[in-house]
């Protein structure tokens, strides 16, 4: 595996200033080329490709183990299409790129084409075509694509762009209770791949009215919490109802003979985002340390050797990669001349390789090597017969401290207000996740966002009945439902 | 994997009518919607998309054994980047799909951007910030994506479509030598994937300078034979030398400390169309035949049960799956209700499975089970104990019988024609590829292609230099080249 050097580091301190520290990892970790010269795109390198690769592999397991399948509809969407369902027309025209033109002359199409900005309008009039009894239900279905949206608010790489990775599952059911229940596995979905493969934290909010997404009845959105305290949206399932089977037709005869429309929901997981909370939350100020699960290389091995003992330490260091691979585990070699191993350990702690085995002329003779942890930096001499045994362990181990590490962050900085002064103070001093009491108005909501720091609402925690007895923070009114507000990207 | 019910088998003999074989196969076998609103562009059902990932799969795997890295570049290229190189922008311009307008409004954009068709002139004009020295050279990179070309020909699913699923590798050297040793890597990378693990035939030509890619140097091709004796292009690989890196402005400083001009070669195996030679040379009077190595399935389990036994036989079914997944085999059990064991046989036999692994009640009694080889239709009883074994067996037996029997079809539709109507007559009665001596002028060329049931010259056999002694077959002055002739598509 190689990569172009790139021999300095990061030159801020994460906690210092986390923005410029992300701008650096992007650009030094060699993520993403920023100068390609449509505003808005940029180009995805190798170390991203390949762990975006292997975050959306482990989501498509997850979605094929319960029982979805993979299709891939067209990327572009006919204009009549895409206006069918009003809501859904009106929140995502503003955004949407059009073709209208081909060839040489720029000859006109007759009909324009929307380069999707998500796939509904493309796949529920064909599911309109796919449905037509009971027993074609439930339908699971899922894509891996690509998106585009003509986002005006500011670009930065993999956090928001007008293009971006992502899966979507789009399922019709026969009943409402079927799709509420979809919700819910959507949910724990989220939980099993992005919490425990990614180590990614967050919480699950009903989002307010104001805020759902178009043509849904109910949004539910998975919300982290970057190193900064701003909350990025990560998932977010819906529950559509009836609301697009009905302009589109998804009909079906039941098993009582009467003709029905459908149920549906949509979950999307955007992965080249999830990909930017994966390097913003557990990266430090050496670089990436990238969850064992998801690292393109689990293990390198850095040869340390002289002109005199180069052949020798070589063939050892392969001998272990193959022994490593043998147990199915990632891992290469450095063999790399003209870079000396300081440079390497350097290099290999930027990408945030979970381990580093180092190999030199005394481990041989003593029949071992040295381990270090990219997480807490730790190093451990290992016996060569129990390398296996012990990286296994150290994997797992990195795992389970990344996700927890994650975790403390995300517990400690939920917070709760008690006054409107207090919720600007927490939003300006610490950030983080601030629960407040609301009246349910909309008035009051846009006045928090405006009068405070950027607090925006993220609405109810999902699943856990949170009362509201008191008073509206803002406006002094009967609250009658407690909510969350932090900044947010 | 629960799929939609299709229980009527294909109507017409694949030899009696290739073509309408193909349509009923497309649709029966649930490979593809064609009834998507938007000309040329398909939907891609989870059947096709699994096999293609498997495909895909198998070829980023050589690809990055081989060195490559994976990267993800824009779809959208700005028309000043796609009018760089002369005839690479003749070529592809009458094919683009513009993007000029964004949002409701239909707000012009500043510059048109171009819906990629290829991405040469999205990746040179970065490969020129990234190649400064030797030290970054070679530069071998591909990307897995799709791209949009307007075709004006009639469209097939997957044959020939206004959007397609390729990988398309882009690399560059510090030296010509380099760049032509590339070239002949890409064609040991068709062997080892698209022979050997799609099993599908071809031969590798060097196109004639009037049938080159748009900017290159020179165009070798592989092309398989289709069924009906037609020519259906797959990868080609291309040798640009310097007629892009002049333009786009790759240079480097050699070790000379000279500035140079970088070579470079790009290589485009397209997964959706080579699918279409694995659905049309493989498949028979029932379905599919997928070879073991790209099949979704390698093994489907048929329990036989009646309503007494069937919990026992389920479960036994069950078994089997998670003895043979343990040994990484791909496998499923049809546990499906209201469907009779003869409808599943059908069903599966239509998709391919190479494997059917059927077990009753007697089976169970004598620890046996029956394996049905899709390719041949044998039949044969085994042991449990020897499952694992015999299905490995199998599975490679059919992967070896697939390739045999497609290399049989191919060489025995290979043929010389000693003169005009030779040739005419081989094209009508036989099709296949015809070797003829020809002049070089490309009048007997075209005229070739108008005057017979459209013959159109692949080129000369790559690596074998088959000498021209005689006259050209169309004018009758001296020949200079041995070059091949066939329909296709």
């Amino acid at each position: 595996m190689k990569e172009e050097a790139n021999p300095e580091g990061i030159t801020v301190k994460k906690d210092d200033d986390f923005s410029e520290w992300y701008t650096q990892i992007v650009q030094k970790a060699e993520l993403a080329d920023i100068r390609y010269n449509v505003k808005g795109f940029i180009v995805f390198r190798p170390w991203s490709v390949l762990a975006m690769d292997r975050m959306s592999d482990l989501m498509e397991c997850e979605l094929q183990r319960k029982g979805h399948l993979p299709v891939l509809f067209p990327a572009v969407i006919p204009e009549s299409n895409f206006k069918i369902e009003s809501k859904h027309v009106e929140g995502f025209l503003p955004e949407v790129f059009w073709i209208s033109e081909v060839g040489s002359e720029g000859k006109k199409l007759e009909e324009k084409l929307a380069l999707r900005p998500t796939s509904e309008t493309a796949m529920y009039k064909v599911y309109s075509q796919w449905v037509r009894s009971w027993r074609d239900l439930p339908l699971k279905i899922y894509q891996r694509c690509q998106v585009w949206r003509y986002e005006t608010k500011a670009t930065r790489p993999f956090i928001r762009s007008r293009e971006f990775y992502w899966i979507e599952s789009h399922d019709v059911f026969a009943t409402k209770e079927d799709a509420v229940k979809q919700v819910k596995e959507d949910m724990e979905t989220t939980e099993n791949v992005i919490h425990e493969k990614y180590c990614i934290p967050f919480l699950f909010f009903e989002r307010p009215e104001h805020d759902k997404f178009p043509g849904a009845v109910h949004t539910y959105a998975a919300d982290t919490m970057m190193p900064d305290g701003r909350a990025l949206q990560l998932p977010s399932t819906h529950l559509l109802e009836q609301n697009f089977s009905k302009p589109f037709g998804i009909k079906f005869v039941d098993k009582d003979e009467k003709e029905k429309y459908a149920w549906q929901t949509c979950y999307g997981p955007c992965i080249s985002r999830i990909f930017a909370a994966v390097v913003a939350i557990h990266g430090d100020d050496k670089g990436l340390v990238m969850p064992p699960e998801i690292s393109p290389l689990q293990v390198i091995i850095v040869p340390i050797y002289n002109t005199k003992n180069r052949k020798e330490i070589l063939k050892k260091a392969e001998q272990l990669m193959k022994s490593l691979e043998s147990a199915c585990i990632r891992v290469s070699v450095d063999d790399r001349e003209n870079y000396t191993p300081g440079w390497k350990f350097n290099h290999w702690e930027l990408k945030g390789v979970p381990i580093r085995m180092e190999i030199g002329p005394r481990d041989i003779k003593n029949k071992e090597v040295v381990l270090v942890d990219r997480s807490t930096g730790k190093k451990k001499k290992v016996k060569e017969k129990d390398i296996i045994k012990s990286v296994d362990k150290s994997l797992e181990k990195i795992q389970v401290y990344l996700m927890k590490k994650a975790d403390k962050y995300f517990s400690d900085n939920l917070h709760t207000a008690k006054d409107k002064d207090d919720l600007k103070k927490i939003l300006d001093e610490k950030g983080g996740f601030v629960k407040i009491e609301w009246c349910g108005d909309i008035k009051c909501a846009d006045a928090i966002k405006e009068e405070t720091t950027g607090g925006v609402m993220r609405g109810t925690l999902f699943g856990k009945k949170e009362k509201a007895s008191g008073k509206c923070i803002w406006c002094g009114k009967p609250a009658n439902q407690t909510v969350y507000i932090s900044k947010q990207y």
